[in-house]
């Protein structure tokens, strides 16, 4: 029986242990540094109140509990060990004969110390809900401030980022501006300060990644929400309050949104020529890591090149991050040769606001406004794990649909005691 | 138009609230530290993950909104100065014409440092979640253990205090070890350690509060139920790992849960002689503070003794904050004299475990076991404040009933940043 190990149980991790899972040759042990999966599709709704962790995350255990060759692990990877075909965890040792390294991304703040520092980053679901507490909390203090200058800073909100998160995060913050801020906060009204949401971005359209056509119709729609689109700048600094533009503007904010970059994660033992631009880890064409028998990478984390669509290596989306984990999982049960991946492009997606959103699908097809709005939903209730989280999901979302508006307001974190990291 | 300014949004000032806002001679401002009402009875289903904190906690803000005389006030209250009535907020001041009292009590230690330090509260819907994650962490932990002595301390769980509180997690968490364990961690059936759930009290029974019939089938339930019950004793510390009994007797294990103790809060401004014992303000009939004219305390902080029934002051519990929040409300609208409070007691119960419950209801009645826990389900759900709430809440329980299960079993907190306190 083959040990494999496999770091992270994220949409990658998630794919490569079911499939492989079902071989009775195999032992897995999936390490995680959480005990739960979530789907970061949905991310932003946590963030902004629309969902609760729990509809859209599930416990790794509970998941995999009728398969009794998984073992779940909750760690993190200190090193790897090659030659001893052993991983050091933040809690033991373990031994593998196939190491598959799933371990996605993490924020990049290329350096920016005060960036890092006092940006809110939106990667986790930890992120999200971090996120959610502090624009609660921006609220209520801008709802005691006397001083309208001041109150402004509240309510301000720069995002950093114009991929498929800053721009869901700014359209769905647009719309709780709209419908929910002055029924909630009546005094704010009498208030010269006015909510107001930055989108910021060195690219010249939003969604850049998406096709042209659809960019422009983003672009169009969010400056029609009242949003403020800002291209071709970046955000060099914060710290004080005080955004700094790289063109020398300063905008006074108490909440900068950092959806701007993300970065592959260096493990320590790997050689150091196996990291790529992003630090993504190199692959050959079945993900095997460059130089290395018996270690593998999937998902986000792994830059390949094969693909003539792609020579500086895929998008990191949850598609490819699915068919990779599933293609690697059919190699290591394959008796032959193995079979290099080939990227199936199911189309991309983005929400914009109320209403709205736009698809990418194959072919060249385009959709827009309610029609992709509608497409978007109805996909990402099929995506979410389980029948649970489906019906909890679906629920808050016609209620949300319906009221314009959510529960889930409320400031919840859990108390601080000596045991806690 | 009259200023009532409430302090605490508990069930005592969200009655007073809501039955005074009727009245448009008022203008309230309700202050909270928190921008959410929970519901108290429930906090032990967050704890052991039934439940997700909106299943049983609602925004003030959105809960009052159709109130244009209410205000909400996130903050605490730091002093009162009855000469100029005014109160002393943590973000500013505030006058008043008439000041409320419905503050609750908090967790007492008695004075005791380490426990403080080391025990896990059960008062808040942050303690709840705090409890939530260090629970799932600690069996985490027993199955990366490899010796079964340490093994035992993770799955050891000693509850101090035998209220439904104690009673009502020690039950719950009985049926997760029983039900959930083994299955979500199968690699602990080959270890020699073996959870256990001590539940100890100076008192001799359980749910002492209760009728003794009610008390000696509870007794009886959870010693079946494999709960090992230690009367007579209290807990004198908990340090490194070992609780201390007051026979002498240490007890290792990681969880003290400290269900044994509450007090009320002194709040600066109000007169020495004012606190009665436990902390609580004396009150008079109709709930004024004794010698203060404009200031009155409702709930569980309240210590009001002229009905001959409860000549130490009513039990701090649920009915008892709710209709004083009424009468008190009544009689600030009341035009001619003030009518005093009383009591009507409509009976008291407990959750002891699946399926398993007791109720003490009016004119001598008990209840006990399927038929004690339906009406227990059946009422929960009804004073459940929203809509909402009853749906998403019902959805969580009939999952769970039937699968014996619960999908919240993850360990979720916000991320930290500067600016978070």
């Amino acid at each position: 029986m083959k040990h494999v190990v496999v770091i992270g149980g994220g949409l990658a991790g998630q794919n490569l242990v079911s499939h492989l899972a079902k071989d009775k040759n195999f032992s897995i042990t999936l390490v995680d540094r959480n005990n739960y999966c979530f789907f970061p599709p949905l991310l932003y709704q946590v963030a902004t109140g629309f969902l609760e962790p729990s509809n859209m995350a599930y416990p790794f255990r509970k998941m995999f509990r009728k398969h009794p060759n998984i073992a779940i692990r909750v760690a993190e990877l200190v090193e790897v060990v090659p030659d001893k075909n052993t991983v050091v965890l933040s809690n033991g040792d373990l031994k593998y004969d196939e190491l598959v390294i799933a371990a996605g991304v993490s924020t990049n703040y290329f350096g920016m110390k005060n960036i890092q520092d006092n940006a809110l980053p939106m990667k986790t679901l930890s992120d999200a809900l971090r996120l959610r507490n502090h624009m609660i909390g921006q609220v209520e203090l801008a709802s005691v401030e006397l001083s309208d200058r001041e109150r402004a800073k509240y309510l301000t909100i720069v995002i950093a980022g114009n991929g498929p998160t800053g721009v869901e995060l700014a359209g769905t913050l647009a719309n709780l501006q709209h419908d929910i801020l002055y029924r909630d906060h009546p005094e704010l009204k009498e208030s010269t300060a006015r909510p107001q949401i930055i989108l910021v971005d060195g690219n010249d359209r939003v969604l850049s990644a998406m096709s042209r056509k659809t960019s422009i119709y983003g672009n169009r729609t969010m400056s029609k929400m009242g949003i403020e689109i800002r291209f071709g700048l970046f955000v060099k600094d914060y710290a004080d309050g005080k955004v700094l533009f790289s063109n020398g503007e300063v905008i006074e904010t108490k909440t900068l949104i950092w959806a701007a970059g993300i970065g592959g994660q260096r493990f320590a033992g790997l050689p150091a020529d196996v990291f790529g631009p992003g630090g993504r880890i190199k692959v050959d064409p079945v993900n095997q890591v460059i130089g290395l028998n018996n270690i593998y990478a999937i998902g986000d984390a792994c830059l390949q090149t094969h693909e003539a669509a792609f020579p500086k290596g895929h998008p990191q989306m949850a598609q490819v991050a699915i068919q990779q984990g599933q293609n690697l999982a059919r190699n290591l049960r394959r008796k032959g040769d193995p079979k290099p991946f080939a990227y199936f492009n199911k189309g991309s997606m983005a929400i914009i606001g109320r209403n709205k959103a736009v698809v990418d699908a194959p072919y060249g097809l385009h959709l827009q406004g309610f029609i992709a709005w509608l497409t978007w939903w109805g996909i990402h209730l099929i995506f979410l794990m389980r029948p649970r989280n489906r019906i909890t999901t679906f629920y808050n979302w016609v209620v949300a649909w319906f009221t314009k508006d959510q529960s889930l307001r409320m400031i919840v974190r859990p108390s601080r005691g000596k045991e806690q990291p």
